[in-house]
């Protein structure tokens, strides 16, 4: 049988072990367990990367553990705006959305943006009114709000007001979801979904719904979906940069991936990726104290963490 | 002294000669010259590439000869969304703004966004206030319309309503304008600035203001802005591939930038870029049946051409 595979990312801002409760971890961990099982169930039985890469996403999307979908960070004006893109490594088709605000699930924007129109970026209120148009569920604004992402924006802005700190720290201002894949046939797929960080300013987009920054697929090479301060990963063009130094410098996934971290990481700050290769084979470098993450391997032996532990978690 | 150079261009989709007066394409050469001398004027006094990149699109972005700024496709709403994006490539810096309605100059915003904020990308009605706050002159949207525009999209909605044409012709669709420049210190910077297409979706964010497809620079390398489908250049991260190619594989700038040509020109659009390697060698290739383009040589010289012929415009 031809090798499947997935892996997924919940975004490099985990934070510190002692700020969450052990029952908080444990669901974190289950919902990224629950993301794989949801895209591996599409893999082994023959279906499409896209098609795995966005059901993974989703889970993240509906779990209000990570920051994208219902759990989105707010903006500075107690709002979500949502970014997100998917790209098919078979086609190098893509598609994404910016700044929407009634999506339940981002990721299904993107790819119906891909699959459904002759765009590829669209953003603001026309993407909302896109998807709802392509039949997706549209939700209010508040859907997305959890009382976790209340609290940080309050006490970040109460912070600020007391001038202990110019901007959130690490572990409050990132976070983002992403899963890559590969199918039977030897497609990869990428995709990435986000609320962007804790007290963005309205009309702020990172690098989660820029192809080529924040997600890149192409088959043969390699799959990636990053995580960390976007501005960053935009200049450094970061996930194509993976795959650029596997096909014109012949390095392997792994060297590719580490001097990426290395060159965004040089602007000190956080990041992280989800990659996998042709051969099926995940990577999930970081530099930062955590990343929630998994990966499913060969023998369907599923594995997710948070910080360094890695946590088995049954066969998928 | 120092090499310096500067390269424009004014989008790759140029009218057939017969579709516009010999007076039209007197003064879109004399409007390619102004950008020029304007570009060149900074940089021969030692300023910075990144300020005459930003100078010579002013003036594209002020003449209604070109699709950007004054002169912008008009979407199908019969209004503008204007895009923008710049990269200093000493600190791989870089700004951008998409789908942004009253900011006269785009580029001027995507260079304010770069240097007075900690973003690096603003999408809509948040950027136009962005760039009132920090005092560029704001517009009406319908200081971008010129009669031109209005007569495209009537006809385009015509042809449509009558079903001859599903699609906008390829020199319809396209325009956009960029310039690339070394300075005497080395540095090389790029920049792109357009109103989309004819006829676009709202919402419909192209390659312009994406850092990597649309734009991108790095000393030592290349500096690149494109013109062309923007969806084509997005999933073939196109600026930054150019880049990558020299860097990664050793080609030089006309052989990297003429295999990011056939790529995305394998996707049946028209395409075209201009470019500059570290040396201060411009090229400025397309498959297009003309691209709107200039450049000065090292004596200073002057050259424009709209098609085939190379006009000399005298010294700058």
């Amino acid at each position: 049988m031809a090798n499947i595979a997935i892996g997924i990312h919940g975004g490099c801002g985990t934070l510190a072990p002692h700020l969450l409760s052990e029952v908080d971890w444990a669901e974190t961990r289950q919902h990224l367990a629950d993301s794989l099982h949801s895209a591996w169930k599409i893999l082994s039985r023959g279906g499409r990367a896209v098609e795995a890469v966005e059901a993974a996403v989703v889970v993240m999307e509906d779990s209000p553990h990570f920051n994208a979908g219902h759990g989105a960070a707010l903006t500075e004006h107690s709002e979500h705006e949502l970014d997100a893109s998917i790209m098919d490594g078979e086609t190098l088709g893509a598609g994404a959305i910016c700044a929407v605000r009634t999506i339940r699930n981002p990721i299904k924007a993107a790819r119906a943006v891909m699959e459904k129109s002759d765009l590829l970026l669209i953003a603001g209120a026309p993407a909302d009114e896109f998807a709802q148009r392509v039949g997706l569920d549209i939700v209010p604004n508040s859907y997305f709000t959890t009382p976790r992402r209340v609290e940080a924006l309050a006490s970040l802005k109460a912070k600020s007001a007391r001038q202990e700190i110019a901007m959130a720290s690490e572990a409050e201002r990132h976070g983002t979801v992403g899963a890559v894949a590969l199918d039977a046939k030897g497609n990869l797929a990428a995709g990435t979904s986000t609320g962007g960080f804790n007290n963005k300013p309205g009309g702020r987009v990172g690098d989660s719904p820029i192809i080529g920054a924040g997600t890149y697929a192409a088959n043969g090479i390699c799959a990636v979906s990053c995580t960390g301060m976007g501005e960053i990963f935009i200049r450094r063009v970061a996930a194509y940069d993976v795959s650029a130094r596997m096909r014109y410098a012949g390095k392997g996934l792994r060297e590719a991936a580490d001097a990426v971290i290395a060159a965004v990481g040089s602007h000190k700050i956080g990041a992280g990726l989800i990659s996998v290769d042709a051969g099926g084979k995940v990577y999930a470098p970081f530099n930062t104290l955590g990343m929630a993450r998994g990966w499913v391997e060969t023998d369907g032996r599923v594995y997710v963490a948070t910080h360094q532990e890695v946590h088995a978690m049954g066969v998928a």
